[in-house]
C-alpha cells in the first residue's frame, strides 16, 4: 500500500510518499511545491494542483491522507487554506484516489505519541520511523510524511480512526 | 467580451454566462450544479469542477467573475466555501482565463444601486437588466448573473474596481 501524505499551505504544499507493509515503513519520495507570491491566486493554485498530479501520476499511490485545517486562526487564512485544500482534494479525486482526513493534534499523536509535540519533535520522529540520515526540511516536508505515517499507523493497527473527508 | 459570473457553494453552485458590448447586455445562458451531499467531499469538488469545465468549453467566455466569501459566519463554513472556490478558479485557471473577485456587497449595489438590497431585489433586478420574462431561479443563479453583471459594469465604466484575485 502506498501512501501520499499532503500537508496544504498556498505558499509552500508539503508532500510525501511512503509505502507500508505489514512489517515495513520505507519512503518513496518527499518534497515540497513552492507557489509564487506575485501570481495571482488562481495561477498558483493550478502551479499546487499540477505538482500534485505529477506526482500522483509518477508514484502511484493507492490512497491520499491530508491534514484537516479546521484550527486556522481566522476567517481569511481558513478561506485560502480551503482553495489550496480543495484543489488537492480535486487532483485525488481525479485520480480516482480515497482521501483520508488526520487533525493535526491525531498526526502529532500517531508519529511522536503526543498530540501536542513540537515541530522539531515531528521532524525527529519522522526521521528515525522512515530511517533517515537527516532531518527531512523544511517542516512542510516532515508533516507531509507524518501524515502519511498517521495514515500507515492507522492501516496497521486502526487505534486512530481516520475520517473518510466529507 | 463574454463573461462567465459564478456563485460558489458546496450543496448548490450557480452560473451564468453574459455577452457584453458598448451598448448591449445579453444572457447566453444560466444554471446550477448541485452537487450530492452523500458523496465524499474530493467527489463533490470534482463535481463542481468538471461542470464549469464542460461551461467554460462550451460557451467560451472570455473572462471569470466571482464573488469573493470573505463573510462566511464561521471558519468552518469559510473552510468548506474556500474548497468549492478553490476548484472554480482552477477551472478558470486551466483554460487560462482571468478572475475577478468582487464582495456580495459591491455585487449588490452594482445590480440594484443599494449596497444591502435582498435576495428578491436582485433577481427583479437580474430579470430587468438581461430582458428575462421570469425572475431567474433559483437563487443562486441570480447571483451568478449578478456578478458576471457588475463585472460588465466595471468594463463599461470602471465605478466599482474588480480585484485580480490574489
Amino acid at each position: 500500500m502506498r501512501i501520499l501524505g499532503v500537508d496544504p499551505g498556498l505558499r509552500t504544499t508539503g508532500w510525501g510518499v511512503v509505502e507500508v507493509s505489514e512489517r515495513d515503513l520505507l519512503i518513496i519520495e518527499a518534497g515540497v511545491l513552492r507557489s509564487r507570491s506575485v501570481d495571482p491566486l488562481s495561477i498558483r493554485l493550478k502551479f499546487i494542483h499540477d505538482g500534485l498530479a505529477e506526482v500522483i501520476l509518477r508514484l502511484r499511490p493507492d490512497r491520499v491522507a491530508v491534514e484537516s485545517i479546521f484550527h486556522a486562526r481566522n476567517s481569511r487564512s481558513s478561506l485560502l487554506l480551503g482553495h489550496v485544500r480543495g484543489v488537492i482534494l480535486l487532483a485525488a479525486s481525479m485520480a480516482s484516489l480515497p482521501v483520508m482526513a488526520y487533525s493535526p493534534r491525531e498526526v502529532k499523536k500517531a508519529v511522536t505519541g503526543f498530540g501536542a509535540a513540537e515541530k522539531r519533535q515531528v521532524q525527529e520522529m519522522v526521521r528515525i520511523l522512515l530511517c533517515l540520515e537527516t532531518l527531512p526540511r523544511p517542516a512542510d516536508k516532515a508533516d507531509a510524511l507524518a501524515v502519511a505515517i498517521c495514515h500507515a499507523n492507522c492501516l496497521r493497527g486502526p487505534r486512530i480512526p481516520g475520517r473518510r473527508v466529507r
